[in-house]
């Protein structure tokens, strides 16, 4: 599953958005960079969409660098792919030109648009219909989630057809839906960072153990409504970074609250039962133009700069693994 | 606060043990090396207890390099202070040649102990007695976690006097004490990495949202109860890690789990309301001799070789600050 | 607020519904009969909708004998409003004899029909507009539940125009709708009766401390959500009940199970800062066709033979009070 | 399990203390009444504890009247045994007028002591040894908790021996000991019942969905330490009852909150898988004098007069089973 946020500005106005991606073990992931006049064409019916992109991508995908699940552009956009298990139908094909694949969507956002605004509006020309390529080994029902450096956009395909949804608390997991979600935060308005105070009861106190209960009663778990509260705990009460690398540090200090041990969630997948693992979690710094990328096996954390990146042509690229602990003499 | 474990044996033997130092942004920390040939000596009474190492040991502390939060030497003992608010009660002083404050507790252990049976015996001929050095700025209730590749025990100070105790489960966090917490344990026992089965109610079904309810009734929050059943599911329900390498990567995945996001955790403190953070965390590799760190500003896990550092004296050395996101061309 | 739920059918097909009232103390409850040809007119419109009954109804309401938050008639059909603060939205006046008020609604169908499909047929010709009575001391944003002997349906008033809503799991509460509460019951999948099984760790054995853990994370709290997920674990996990007599009493546990603590529960009221309290529950025995009340200050479990009832006349009964303990000589 | 507590004193200054007896149904309870001259004589050894008392004494047990799990005296003291799983290691017999049997001791001290004060002396006098009668089909590891009007005690059995430990909640469940029970209440600190304020995230605005989240984070399972916290919640939150009749009301409600809904506990019994019930609960209003009883298959409670009840005999009497609920006429 996945866990997408962003964080509270910091002082100097810098933004970003982080997300994991917790999935089986079961796709090639790899780096995808879409070219900055990429000519797009939906797969996904004879007459599917077509567009010319404006901006360059960076993203993660699979197969093709068009495949994408999480990206960027310069133009500070990002988009994101969760997964919906039970919660997305899409539609039936129109082969009018406006039929597009779930996987090719940030593809064409990102590509076509620099804002959330244009990125809604491009988003409702679009006839998302059932479609998944045939080198992907897993069914695709997704959302699609959308930040600039002010909005935060989700699109969801319940059966009475996709909405665009404006999601005021900027934080998304996976199934159900951002309004049960959204519900479901008035279960948790007791929270508060601060240690609650001792309490006197027939003339012994109870003192605090330690500092933290004043999450008292936020779940641990890994399912999509427990991660959601936690990720908004996480950012709503958080202070506010001093400056870009405060903020991008707690991106990576909140993603990483995340990170599954792996064994600690077990589902079915393709072959099999199969641990949950966070295959790789992304930050998308989109005043500072960066696209920040952590894999499961590697302890580093890679900087693509996006301004510096050739979008000349789309390729695909290697993720980057075997990423060392750093050496130190002391 | 704090949050210790030792991991699972990987499948090649490869031991390894994690902890965070939780705390206020109140102590200048720095690594500290004992010299293999230490002449310790307690500040703590005139007559203190005095050893000479044959040990040299790295770890973490403050203004002295004896004077340790936490360390390990090459023979694969690791020690571990922990916070105990309200829950360390430390003995008179005998001036005999046994007192020694809690702060050079892991000085004297590390140096002159290879293993946990050793630590053992010598922390019975201990008399730890109530001494804070005027250079620290805050109470010292502590209790003293030591690791080897087999064994752990926890050394707590309750008011009717240090015990030394076994420690089955491995993890330790913050107060109450340690037999409090293994019976809390028995609270948890439902926790299943397993994704619980749909059920039908009156023709509907009610299937699983997504993946981890498993966990479901494991909490959230930051207090010391909280974090001790967490981290034991986190060890408990891990698959076993197939080398070092995946062994070392999965302690750093449990200790980012407990990552503070600054802020969330707001705490008093000699200065005022201060936040918690997560300053520096460690991971003992006790069969690889290496001890791995990172701080609270810094992307970077640093690793420290054990085997090739130069014990010939004893040094406070900086803590590595300012390790940047590495970059990637694509 | 109000837990309202249909128990499982006993082994001898008795079927019986249980609800609670929880509310602050502002209303002067009393039991309602109306007559088996009562002749019903809204007084939310000039035009209101009028019906004239066919079934006797006994009830629980104030001020009028047909303004009833929960009643039965002897066909087997029981009605149940509900609060939902925030989440009733009533339609706009059609004054072309379909208005009805909120608070007419249970007369108007409990009246008139005998079955929850007849009930949904009649909920259908109306258009609950927002009429709330000038006796009536506070807002009355409400929803209705049906039962009969096999289902249950739940009505509602969302923005978008009232729902008449299939309840597969046959309990409801308060606000928000039915449909967050479904999604909320796969949260729990993991709910069992079974107390765990020991768990050994490191040579250790956790046992479980007593019965009853197989609850676990089940939340205690008063609020809606909460109540809706405790209900159904009592009805789901509750063995068949042999006859109607346990079927009853199993009802009435139930519903004290919610019993509220006088000063528990602090909420604002029209005359400040007041406590909620249980200030009445009701069991319809939709079988053996009885009408169960208790009320907030009496032990005192009432029984109201609905076979037997009058119902030449409409009127207003006191509910009982004062009922004592009985005495027992030994 | 059990669950006994003290309630806050009326404003009247009545005191009543309540008990549950949750247990699978494989005894046969009986209200046993000890004479006033009662003399009691251990069975537990052949030079067993023998007494005189002064005190008549009403309570439930079973096969003998001397054998009581619950109970009072018209002095003013109550006496409440409750298990203790794998949480009681009674001593080996001394067969020297000390030894006494666990099912033995609320004879003991109800019979012979008017105050906390005199039983916590009477207990001393003990040597509680393990005996249990060959009718009784189960283990008794229990422990003894004393209420008079201002004091309660807890008598446990831990293996370094017998403790009688003052008690400040005035409270009890079941295991672990006391003292873990006191201090898992500091992780309940949050707790309040005043709903939480709405909260504004992103120009949204999150209402509480209803009243009761206050409590959010307490345990609804049905393990002895979820009850406890809860009992603990509604004593220390309720507001103070008015008069006599408020506090025993109080006390009935607050104790079935903890009514088991039969199948949702299935636990291991001699006879197999059985479900756990609430066999019965009681009322000792200290105060009053009188001794209130509620059984399982009965909606009524009966209430005992202990200052008209004959003390010149010691006998069973039945349990009164098969009340029913109060016909009424509207």
């Amino acid at each position: 599953m996945c866990t997408n946020f962003k964080h509270q500005p910091a002082k100097d106005g810098s933004v970003a958005v982080g997300r994991t991606m917790e999935f089986p073990d079961v796709l090639p992931w790899q780096l995808g960079v879409l070219a900055s006049d990429f000519a797009g064409r939906s797969e996904s019916a004879a007459d599917g969409k077509t567009w010319t992109a404006t901006h360059g991508v960076v993203g993660i995908g699979a197969f093709q660098p068009q495949w994408l699940a999480d990206g960027t552009n310069a133009a500070g956009l990002s988009g994101h792919l969760l997964y919906m298990p039970g919660h997305a139908t899409y539609a039936a094909s129109r082969n009018d030109g406006t039929d597009i694949g779930i996987l090719e969507v940030l593809a064409f956002l990102l590509g076509t648009c620099a804002t959330v605004a244009e990125a809604k509006a491009a988003m409702a020309t679009c006839n998302v219909v059932d479609f998944t390529p045939k080198e992907i080994p897993v069914p695709l029902p997704l959302h699609v989630v959308l930040h600039d450096e002010d909005a935060c956009v989700v699109v969801e395909f319940p059966p009475t057809g996709m909405t665009i949804l404006d999601n005021p608390v900027q934080v998304a997991t996976n199934a159900p839906y951002l309004d049960w979600h959204l519900t479901n935060v008035s279960n948790y308005l007791t929270q508060t960072p601060t240690v609650p105070k001792s309490v006197e009861i027939g003339g012994a106190t109870f003192a605090p153990l330690g500092q933290g209960a004043g999450f008292a009663g936020l779940p641990a778990d890994g399912n999509s409504p427990s991660r959601f509260v936690r990720v908004l705990a996480d950012v709503r009460f958080a202070q506010q970074p001093a400056d870009e690398r405060a903020l991008l540090m707690d991106c990576v200090r909140i993603l990483h609250n995340f990170d599954i041990v792996p064994g600690t969630i077990i589902e079915d997948a393709p072959g099999g039962q199969m641990p949950e693992l966070t295959m790789w979690s992304t930050v998308c710094n989109l005043t500072g133009h960066q696209y920040l990328i952590n894999s499961t096996n590697d302890p580093l954390w890679y900087s693509i700069d996006l301004a510096s990146t050739d979008y000349s042509t789309s390729r695909l690229v290697a993720l980057p693994t075997g990423g060392t602990f750093t050496g130190l003499a002391v």
